[in-house]
């Protein structure tokens, strides 16, 4: 049994640190809001007074916050109070450069550190089958292998520092280029006469397949557990998409590549959180594509 | 076995032909081509002198064409020499304007048809397991299904006249927005120093996953069997592509339906073939993206 | 004083025909509405019985109608009717396609004709300060001065048949795109705490300056006469923008030529019309841009 | 007379500072690169040995210098060297956090500050033409109005810190979305069958009228003074186009304002850039959009 400081029990940080916990890890939780210390309580989750103190015992350190700047700020925090054996493991999705700056941190106090972003939503976070996609040295990733287990179905190891960030910006990316092509197609379909099972029953098996429609279909029908059968409550919402997107050009521009569709994917989801709809589920762009605004 | 009449016997036509012929169906093809009618008696197709007379005692027609105007052109002649008792099957990919024009002028000679565009590539054709998506009566569906089995292993009846061509653009419009996604994905995380078989590993079992990647993923290495692999000979075509990128916001002009991915889409492979590239398979698309222009 | 025949009694035609008559011009009109019949005799044209029964006479013939398959169905009827010696002009911002078309129908009964769209909307009607883009035979254009020169303050010989329409579409592409690049600087400006004034002040004197921002300000207050300081009231609006950017893109096709932000404005106007606001000024993208769906 | 450090003396710089000189102001200058201060020299600019030197005595210190960065690490120098009285004029085109932080670098030391871009390129710095777009206190735009009046011959005070890059970048954003939409009209309009020069007359004074179009005329004829007269030689470069373009999105992105052709005009100019074509002037993207890779 490992020592676990976990920073940041939101929708996904919570019930990744419940899986660690209920696998028989100690598990030392801090958030800054008082509420979800509270409901870490009782998933046998042990809260902490500050982020310090969460990591001071750790073996590992698993960090899940909201951007960059956060990411910074409270490293700059652990490195200075975990043990120089821990493992630091950021799962939040920050931009590459943050990403980067606290491996770094972390390397100047002699802390082996990994960055780890995941896939699979507050869903894949409950059933422990996250995807881990891992920056940072191979050893490193080794050592992280037992806890991110239990939290996730999938490690994958990317590559150095940051390589992490990177793969899951280019996979979201293409997740939201996806959502939208199938969007504009099944709307096109629908408009014309076709109903949805059959738009699906083409698409799903043929080559203008995405994992988009096959688990996320944006039209309801087809796709039981697919938010557009609960009027688009999130799962992975618009806003979220939004940031992914616009991480993903910032990211973009410092390689000089080039991404048309990522670009405008971005503006598409920035007109339709604008227009009120960021809390949807991202799937919801179906209806800003057709002038559903309501 | 069933008289079938074949016009059309290009890079698709003919071994779509030759599969119905060498199940044991008489079969009488016509091609403007010269060349396409000497090679098609090598697959024991019976060459006729003309489009009415492949189709004079056909129980089936099949035409395999270009073009909406081609297939208007042609099945006025069919309809006026075809038996009353055969069903026209047409499978190209055309505007759905005229493939519901050529149901009417069937429909007005009594005789029944069905639209039935295909996806799978020369590679389904010779192989016999083409997607066939169909549009129509089920009646006729019904009554065509031997000989599609022949060419294809899926056949997909997607509404009345017109539908199995809608079906097709929304498929394809979905796949070339995927591949372009696809690529921009696979370019920024190359250029950000990932290498090419993480990124498809990590991108093709997560939610970033499209078919485009998985079957033909852009960059060489990863898939086999991906025209990347193949200096990017074709494969599907990026004029091909092009053609159908352009049906399907013709088709989505007729229904007012917004695809701003779609049309951007478009207009990337419009400006790729305009550069020369347009014989190359589609996933060439990738290096213009790149800025690669040689 | 010439006998003229007018087809087309809308927002644009009525006052054309009222510019004509006042100058003393023998008008006879025809349009399919009823209302409009009446309205004109307000403007002293004299209502006729039908297209075949306003042309039988007429020096010239101007049709102003709604699109392509308008304009052929009318002239169908015109050429039959009106005197060889006649010079048939259309008005009509249409897809080229037709054009050309009653073109080589007039010629085929020998009669001059001309493609004649125009800019200046509803105000540049009323006020005879039309530009007319003419496609045609010089001579006919020559022929053809008299009338237009009252309807209008600037004639432009362009080309042969089509040529107007082709310039119209060029012309209204690029308008369309440098109101919504407008739109989308002055939004950015206005949310970074610039004012409206100044950001007229400084774009408006440097070099990204356009006609659509100085004419047309879709922000209220820099100029006057812009629909955006009477609650967007067309002036030209939203839906007639959408179709002459439709036309454009299917010219574009014709020609194989990329307009990727032609194309994507098409679509983002038809966002914008399908999410209900076409009846607004074309300038109300503005709105639809900043999110704003009220 | 006055004293001016002048840091930065490349190809917009030098005809600034020399213009300064002329007009009788005691110019010190300094640049890293020694051969740009002997071309100072020859101006009658006295070169200085570090920005420091430069800076010592002066009334006025103007930097004209590549991107954000190096403003921030001259302004460092600057103010620590500066006299308190001096106003400090920052004429580079930067990100707007930049602008704000170098404010606020002079503000802590007591001494005025402005942010000052300009537009009208090498031509507009030679002659002393050139558009400020100013961000500051209204006073110190008032102090500074001497030395600008002599650079430049319009000078616009824009608002507070940072107010004159924020109205420069939508200047431009703008200018790059005119400049595309001008050059896909006349791509079009050529390859249909008009010329340049009447494409030019009628856009030139219609309502689809750019400043892109009538000063910076992407096709070769109508304009003499445009670089595509000059085999596009720069002129205003497509890598600096690209460079304002991605500092709006930035800008735009730190607002949440969308600019979906704002974001696609970046893409292609990337695109563009990557092809090898960045060292033209910006008016060669025309080349790009028509498929012409030479």
């Amino acid at each position: 049994m490992a020592h676990v400081g976990f920073i940041g029990l939101g929708n996904m940080g919570l019930p990744m640190a419940a899986n660690l916990a209920a696998a028989g890890h100690a598990v030392s939780g801090f958030d800054l809001a008082a509420a979800n210390a509270e409901a870490a309580r009782a998933k046998a989750i042990t809260p902490a007074e500050s982020a310090a103190a969460a990591v001071a015992n750790a073996d590992f350190v698993v960090t899940m916050l909201p951007a960059g700047p956060h990411v910074r700020s409270v490293w700059a925090e652990v490195v200075a109070s975990a043990p120089k054996s821990a493992v630091l493991i950021d799962s939040s999705t920050i931009d590459v450069d943050s990403a980067r700056a606290v491996h770094a941190l972390a390397t100047e106090q002699g802390i082996a550190s990994l960055d780890a972003p995941v896939s699979g939503g507050v869903g894949g976070a409950e059933a422990g089958t996250l995807t881990f996609m891992c920056g940072g040295d191979a050893e490193v990733f080794a050592r992280a292998t037992g806890p991110l287990e239990i939290m996730g179905s999938r490690l994958i190891h990317c590559g150095g520092a940051g390589a992490g960030q990177v793969a899951k910006l280019c996979n979201n990316m293409s997740l939201a280029i996806a959502m939208i092509g199938t969007s504009e197609a099944m709307n096109m379909g629908l408009k014309l006469g076709l109903d949805a099972q059959t738009l699906f029953d083409v698409m799903s098996t043929s080559s203008g397949a995405t994992w988009a429609l096959t688990h996320h279909c944006p039209i309801p029908g087809p796709v039981a557990a697919s938010a557009a059968n609960k009027d688009y409550k999130a799962g992975f919402s618009g806003s979220l998409m939004l940031k992914d997107l616009s991480l993903a050009q910032e990211v973009a521009k410092t390689a000089d590549s080039a991404s048309p569709l990522g670009a405008l994917a971005m503006q598409l989801f920035r007109m339709h959180v604008n227009a009120g709809h960021g809390d949807l589920d991202y799937a919801a762009i179906v209806k800003t594509l057709a002038g559903e605004t309501a």
